[in-house]
This record gives C-alpha cells, structure tokens and sequence, in this order.
C-alpha cells in the first residue's frame, strides 16, 4: 500500500533499510495471535534481550499487546507470555453511496462492533455529507464507550474515482463539488487520527476478501448496480494501477453494445448495456415500464420475464468483459456485488454461461464465480481492512508508539 | 514469489516470524549497493553487536559482500565498511524458443559477461534439448573461468504453460515430450544450482522491466509471434494467477474473428486473427504467398502494401484486448515484444489507434505503447531476474550460507 499524504502529515516517514529496526516489526511477529515470551522474541529475531524488553514496554503502553499467561519456569519467576490484543483500538469504516453512508466501528481483527445507515446526498457536496458522517462516527464512538484517542484510524470508501495517495476524489461523475477535495484534511479537522480512502469498489474488494476468501490471493470483485466497476486483488494485494483507475471495467466496449451511448460520451460500452438504468431503459423500450435497476430487480422478483431475460442478458455482457479479465489475471475467485447482484441467480447464471464458454479451461478448471456474501457490509468491512493493515503496518506502529 | 520444489530440494524451509531473523536480512540492506561499518549495521537493525559481526563473517565467507574501504575513525583503529559484490557469484539464464536456444551467464546484477546461441528443436524433447543446454551452460562457465561452485541459480524460459512451483511444464501445446517433465530436477542432475522455470512471456516481462523500466511497477508485457501471449506485472510483481496461466490473451475471444478457428479449437481467438500463422494465411489467401511471420515481416519490408495494412490490422486486433486490459489494470507501459513487433511501427500503429480510441483517457493519460528494446536479450535479462530476486531473498541467502 502506497502511503496516504494522511500519514505523513502524522508524522510517518518511510523506514530506510527495510523490515527489522523497530517495535513496529516485533509487533509483526504477534500479529499471528500466539503468545510468546521476551526470550522467544530475543532468539526468533537475533534483537539484543535489551532491545526486546524496551519494544514490548513501548508496546504494552499502546495497548497493542498485553499479557497473556506465563511460560513454564526453567526455575526461577515464570516469565511472562505476551499476545496481540485486538480489542485495544477501534476502526472507524464508512462506505459512502449516493444516497446513504453506512458507518461501522470496528476492532483490529475487523469484527463489526456496531453499526449505522445514515441517507444522504452525495449531490449536497462533501461538506454536508463528511460533517454528518464525523457525527455519526462520534455517536458510534460514544455509544460503544469508546474514546476518541482509542481510534486506530478511519476508513471511507466513496462512490466515484480516488486519488488513494492523497484521498482526494478524482474528476467523480456522480459527486458535484467533490472534486479534488481534502477528504483526509478535513475529517481529521474534526476526528484525530489517520484517514484512509479509496473508491467503494475497492473496499468492496478487500472486504470480501478479508471475510470470506481470506486464502485467495487473485479475486475479482465486480459491482453491478447504477455503474460496474472491478476491485482487482492479485498476489494478495489490491492492485490500483499506475494512475489508480485500475478495474474500471465499467467502459470497456462490448459488442452487443455497438451504437448505443454512454453517459461517458462514447458508444457501446458494458455500462450502457448492463447497469440498471440501462437494464431499465431497454425493458422501458420494449414496452414494460422501468426506471431504475431497482424497479428491474422488483419485476424480475415478481417473475417478469422480460426482466428476468434482461438480467441474464446483462449478466451474458458482463460475462464477456469478464472472459477477457480471467484469461488475463487468472483469478480463483469472482465474486459479483452491488445492487443488482441482490436478483440472485439471473444475474450470475448470465455471467457464469459466458465465463466458462469463453475462457481457457485451465484457467476455469478452479475458479469459482460466487455471489457476494458480505452484502451491504463489504464496504465497511472493506474499509476497516485498509485501516487495519495499514496501522499495524511496522513503520505505522511505530508512528502509534511515538510520542503525541 | 513462490518457494519452487527445486529450492525446497536444495534444503530450503519457509521462514517463520516474518523478516529479520537471520543473516540474509542483514544483506538485504547491503544489496542497495552502500558501504557499512558493523556498527552501522547494528544500529540500523537493532541486532546485538556480535551477531552482526557474526552474520558479516558468513556473508564475507560466502563472498555476497566484501570490504569496501575504511570509516573515518573516531579514535583508534578505522572500522571496515562492508558492499555487496555483484560479481562473487554467477547466474545462467536461458530462453528456450521452439527452434534455438539462448544461454547467457550474467552477474548478481544482471549484466551479461557472455552468452551463447545454438540451434535446437524443442520437439526432440526434453533429455535431448537439456543435454545441450547443459552443456552449452559448462562451455560458457568455462570460457569465462568461473567455477561450478560460484553459479548461484540457473533460469530457463520455456515456450509454454510451466508450473512455476515445480518448474513442469504443464501440457505445452507445441512440446511433444515436456508435459510434466521435472525440468529442474533433471539439471540438477548436472549441474548442482537452485533451477527456477517460467515460460517464455513471463521471463520477457521481467527481463524488459530490470533492464528499462525498473521504476514502472505496472507494466504488460506482449509477445505477438508464432502465439501471443502477456507476461504481467502488476505492484511490481510478476503476477502468475491461481494456476499460473495468467496472460494467456491468445485465445481472448476478438468480434471481427467470428468463424475463424483457432488451433485450440475455439472460433474467433486472437491468435487465430493476429499471430504470425494467421496474418501469412491471410494474405495467402489473398494472392500474397506467405506461410509464416517471417515471410510477412519481409514482405512488408519490402513494401508490400497487402502486407503492410495485414500487419497494421494485426495491431488493430491485438489493441483490441489491450483496450480492456488497460481499463481493468491502468498499466503505465505496454512493451509489444516477439517476432511481429520487429516490424517496427506497422504493428505498433494498430495496436496504438485502438488502445488511445477505446481506453479510458484517465488510463491513457501517460501510458506509454512501446516497441522491446530488450529484443532478443529479453528472455535471458528476464531469466537471470527471476534467478536474482529469488537467490538473494533473505531465506535463500541463509541456504546459501549454510554448510553444504
């Protein structure tokens, strides 16, 4: 992960000379859960039995680690065992939608505490919408008896382009005022603590990931609902791109799609087929009225079979897009998100049909295309994966344990 | 990258707890190529003072760093400054084409001291074809006077599906013999080194991204020849994919292939359209006799112009799936490599006028289209990188201090 302009601006500099000079790394090490002693540590690291004691103080102090029972005794006081204490700080993770923010406090092994949905406008600019979401996220803090110097950091996926270096939306279609602004900057004028942001189909990315297909180290997550875009994990690690317009499937050309406009200004692109505004127009056309992806998924719910044509069909458009990402990339897992998702199995029969006709076999004999199981949640917990990794990240801890 | 069998055979464990236990840690902060005192040393990594010294022992003694002049002294004697030494060990890296093989013996660095080119058929099989590998790799070893004992891995490119982990190859379509064939075991036998195996487009990529463009973490490399195929690097990493066939972009499915059947055969795949076989039966049919890449590419040499648009379109068709490649990964450089591309700008034309028509303009915005300039280097500069990154990874270091 690149580090955010948020970080530095706490303080962080990147670490010269790689991984083993601070407490932050022997934090690593306990990560893992096990508990261990001040000896183990000193004989698994090669650290100086002087320099183990000093992070594991530096450590205890932060509330990262605590005791956790003693070891049997060569003779002598037992020594004291020493684990990672997950409940020590909290997360904040909100997933921002056009019309609602869904805010969720979390622990550092991302479980869900509590939680809040919130409509808003994303039209009513980000001052409106981040001083409501700062509200939330102290009711949230509050009501759970938490303080504010117990966040470990705040994570906020928006629906539009990101610049992730910075958290600052980039040219976002559907967010008028956004563009450019200091999300970071101005959150922490009112919450201190480091701020993460990335784009909602990212952290739909990391969520479900980080919930359901922790082993997975190559997933695609794709988000069909008022756009489509993909979260592209490879290597275990979220892949943003040079410019960080990585998986913007959305406006890939589709043949199907030959003549018909985009809201980008281009023709034929998978968005102008199969998002629900373009699902609801082409049913409108043929006679059975539809405005939104909604009103698709209500008739194909009630066995509309135009709809449930329309679906699958989009699902077939997809697909296609898709045939090309998995010859590519070789993913193990696809998991398809995002509201139009929620129409079950038409949807994804579409895709699957495609996928598996179009690609290579050996790049099909494992992969597995599977609805997404987090649902409205894998935003924030998406989120609170980002904030997670990057806090306990070593040059982070070490951050953590400086002085104020 | 993966832990191959190869190097698990050579004794190799993965390494618990993280980064910063053992000797080759400490190398790794050496590897920048700047000279340290041991107490630098010490104070960098927080290691006692004597372990440092010991780990400085065995480094020396397996001659990866070496004294490189002395501290300003602070009273007393001035204090030894320790550098890496790209040239205390030897790496030999081929690229095996279905016709010849190329072998050359390079440095810790990369850089090639001398290499060799000999004709071969890949259909003889793999005892046949190894043999002469072998002993192509003894002949240049020799030449340069350095010994077995100073060869610190040897990578070989292969033009097929290889399981990377074992180093297999895994039913290569044009290699009657290899499927599943223990290629590093079989080296192994002959030469006593860490074998590494990838085929020929991943080794490409990491070979064009060492020697051009280091500081480009998400590039594509394409091979259009005889097949096509991508090697990609996404984060700065190779990515291989669940199964190791990631970049297979051959057998993508191209709207103006509809019909046309491909060897694998599926109808409509890119290979069938745009690789060398294809182009010449093309023009063929069209009156121009031509039966391979090669007689193309003199063709449109030689100004042919049916051969020209021919290979122009071929770029246009290859553009054609980079344009979702570039949506889906947002790479900063697209290196078009392989026979074809020596066709200087006809094929690069094609491939440019639909990428810039159908990408994003975000992801377009400084992406650079670019012709190998690696050329036929490309294989072994990449082979002798897998090799590089691999031998000199903190775990492998310490097998290589090991007592054998």
């Amino acid at each position: 992960m690149s580090t955010p302009a948020a970080t530095l601006a706490a303080g962080t500099l990147p670490q010269p000379g790689g991984g083993f000079s601070r407490a932050g790394d022997l934090f690593q090490l306990l990560r893992d859960g096990r508990a261990r002693t001040r000896a183990e540590l000193a004989e698994i690291t090669g650290l100086a039995r002087s320099t183990v004691a000093t992070r594991i103080e530096a450590l205890m102090a932060a509330g990262l680690i605590s005791p956790a029972g003693e070891a049997v005794s060569s003779g002598g006081r037992p020594p004291s065992r020493f684990a990672f204490l997950p409940t020590s700080r909290v997360v904040l993770a909100a997933d921002v939608g056009a019309t609602h923010v869904l805010i969720a406090l979390t622990d550092l092994d991302g479980r869900v505490l509590s939680e809040s949905k919130t409509a808003i406008s994303i039209a009513d600019g980000p001052v409106q919408v981040l001083d409501l979401l700062i509200s939330h996220c102290r009711k949230l803090l509050s009501q759970a008896g938490r303080h504010e110097r117990e966040l470990a950091g705040i994570g906020i996926g928006l629906p539009g382009p990101v610049e992730h270096s910075t958290g600052r939306p980039a040219n976002p279609p559907i967010m008028p005022g956004w563009d450019g602004f200091d999300v970071p900057g101005y959150v922490q004028q009112s919450l201190a603590a480091h701020v993460l942001v990335d784009n909602d189909v990212n952290i739909m990315a990391l969520g479900e990931r980080a919930a359901y297909w922790p082993l997975d180290n190559d997933l695609l997550f794709i988000k069909v609902a008022t756009g489509i875009g993909a979260g592209v994990i490879n290597g275990g690690v979220l892949q943003r791109g040079a410019d960080g317009t990585a998986g913007d499937i959305g406006h890939v050309r589709v043949a199907r799609g030959e003549g018909m406009l985009c809201r980008c200004g281009n023709y034929g692109c998978l968005e102008a087929l199969a998002s629900g505004p373009a699902i609801a127009a082409a049913l409108s056309a043929g006679g059975v009225p539809a405005k939104t992806g909604e009103d698709v998924l209500a008739l194909a719910r009630r066995g509309n079979v135009a709809a449930v044509q329309a679906m699958r069909q989009a699902g077939r458009d997809v697909g296609d897009v898709l045939a090309t990402c998995v010859n590519l990339l070789n993913p193990s897992v696809i998991v398809i998100g995002g509201g139009l998702s929620a129409a079950g199995e038409y949807l994804m029969a579409g895709v699957r049909e495609v996928v598996y006709q179009r690609s290579l076999p050996l790049a099909t004999a494992r992969l597995r295309i599977v609805q997404s199981m987090a649902g409205d949640q894998a935003g924030v917990l998406g989120a609170s994966r980002m904030v997670i990794d990057h806090v306990l990240a070593p040059s982070s801890v070490d951050a953590l344990l400086a002085p104020a």
